[in-house]
């Protein structure tokens, strides 16, 4: 009798989900616990509110019809992963430094609790992300990765034997404050503050739009440049990448817009890899993923001055997808150690 | 009965010895297991061998008269923590990159086992005096902390989550790869491999000897610097430490020379904080410990520039006892997670 009780119960606790929320966007994705089965997926627009308990109180009703729509009732669902844009302080359960989302800071734990009682992680969405790649992506069987998302900003995030690592006050991966060369810098030490944050001005997306139309505002780019036709004309309207769409055709302006943020893209993998030795380094993010293969031959061109030990340099493979799978990948784990 | 049997076998094994071998000195430490007893001490000269085997016979023969002299008998022993001067690769049993211990590459642990057939736990002695100092020194209750030592060499030590993590290949912390400046790189790419190791010259005592040698010998140096005068006016003479000892009463030439060793000393620790986000760096080693307040006071005020999040950076506590400490502190916590 008792053991018919147990496996029925198992039975009904043999879903989880994997939530990747966005400013604007939202993704779910449904499996089953075991991960043999069908995954199915939801998007929907981002409901943002002002209040955490307003918030989750529409998401959890959201996921509670996803799940109804997929043939999971509500008590099969041992758990939910959820990827914020944000920083998560694990021990205090603190939604941090999240535009979207500016509430007040309290244990989010305890609100997602009255609307869903199972297990539940959550996490950083690059964090996710990253965990998503070496679930079922670019890093899958790597038991030391990091994932480097080169976007409007740029981030890293760990995963170190086989666990995300977030750091005492889960900021680790904040690479955009890597100190990789003296540009930006003022040697001389008089004034104060103006090194943070150099690395990201330098290789993120936003960086390169600003040096390449700060380039052509200055003067130094022809009117002949590809990148001044691909925007019209108009040195504002210029993109990263228009740059980097040029830069394939060998232009000249491009070539010289991109050779500092690629550089020291390479020299900020070759810090990574010096401290933590990882077998591979996964780039995702708009930048990357916009042009690929230029992007990554570039900057594994440049960082074979730096590195000697081996790594693997590789693109991320799941796009947008990658949050919400690694918040599956992470709640399926969280119930395996639960188990143990 | 079975629980006699049980209690006499746990007491039998309640002992555990932490080994730091050097390249010429080997320090040994004998406490209880459950660390609340005495810590016998025995240092004695390493005999180097050709051969694992004979070092190994040598090495464990002392630990057993060492062991008996201390009211331990050998059955007794539950354990052994064993630091060596390279980098022990996990998978594999393997020591490499010892200079003082070149064996033809094998599985040590199987030769061990030929001495001593208990738990045994082996690695780098820089990871050793980490957890060291993370189990009884500058980073007690510390759950994440980078110890970074400055030598001859420069290298690091990582202890996240109260575990030591060394990467793919061992190597994880070789800091002395960093790219934290542009001194010393050839911005146009000419050259090949010049890039290696630019960091670890300039910011190890060996750098610093150097780079106040050559000071002096190209004539920049005046002869009433004070490092002159320590080094009885010869060139070839200056050593770090005579730098380090001029700087603190203000000589100018030394507060030169030591600009950029400790600028770049900032950027690295700098780095260290954005991409791990520990609460701690622990700095060990010859250099700072012959300077410890100067050394620490500077890098400190050369770091705040570099670093937005919270970071205590402290001196070594442990000394040259750091990596016997560590390798005891770490059979201690294997045999714990072989209980549960």
């Amino acid at each position: 009798m008792k053991e018919t009780v147990q496996g029925e119960m198992q039975q009904k606790a043999s879903w989880v989900a994997g939530i990747d929320i966005g400013g604007t966007k939202t993704l779910m994705l449904l499996s089953t616990r075991d991960g043999d089965g069908q995954v199915h997926e939801c998007r929907l627009p981002t409901q943002a509110a002002e209040q955490p308990e307003a918030f989750f109180r529409w998401l959890f009703a959201e996921l509670k019809t996803f799940c109804e729509d997929s043939g999971c009732s509500w008590n099969q669902l041992a758990g939910v992963g959820l990827g914020f844009p944000g920083v998560i302080l694990q021990d205090e359960g603190v939604l941090r430094n999240a535009p979207a989302f500016q509430w007040p800071e309290e244990d989010i734990r305890a609100i997602i609790a009255k609307f869903y009682n199972g297990n539940i992680v959550l996490d950083n969405d690059v964090n996710m992300a990253a965990m998503g790649e070496v679930d079922q992506g670019a890093a899958r069987g790597h038991r030391h990765s990091v994932m480097v998302t080169v976007g409007t900003g740029i981030g890293a995030a760990l995963v170190l034997n086989g666990e995300l690592y977030s750091g005492q006050l889960g900021a680790a991966g904040e690479i955009g404050h890597f100190i990789a060369g003296d540009e930006g810098l003022d040697p001389g030490y008089a004034a104060d503050g103006d090194a943070f944050g150099v690395f990201e001005s330098i290789t993120s997306g936003t960086g390169i739009t600003e040096r390449a139309r700060n380039y052509f505002a200055a003067g130094k780019g022809s009117e002949l440049s590809l990148i001044w036709s691909l925007a019209g004309g108009q040195a504002e309207q210029i993109e990263a990448r228009h740059v980097f769409k040029a830069a394939e055709s060998g232009d000249v302006a491009a070539l010289e817009i991109l050779e500092l943020p690629l550089r020291y893209m390479a020299r900020g993998l070759a810090n990574i890899t010096a401290l933590l030795n990882p077998s591979v380094i996964v780039l995702g993010g708009g930048v990357a993923a916009s042009n690929p293969t230029y992007y990554l031959n570039e900057v594994q061109a440049r960082l074979k001055r730096y590195v000697v030990l081996p790594i693997e340099i590789v693109i991320a493979e799941l796009g947008n997808k990658a949050g919400a799978i690694g918040a599956l990948a992470s709640i399926r784990r969280n119930l395996q150690r639960t188990d143990r």
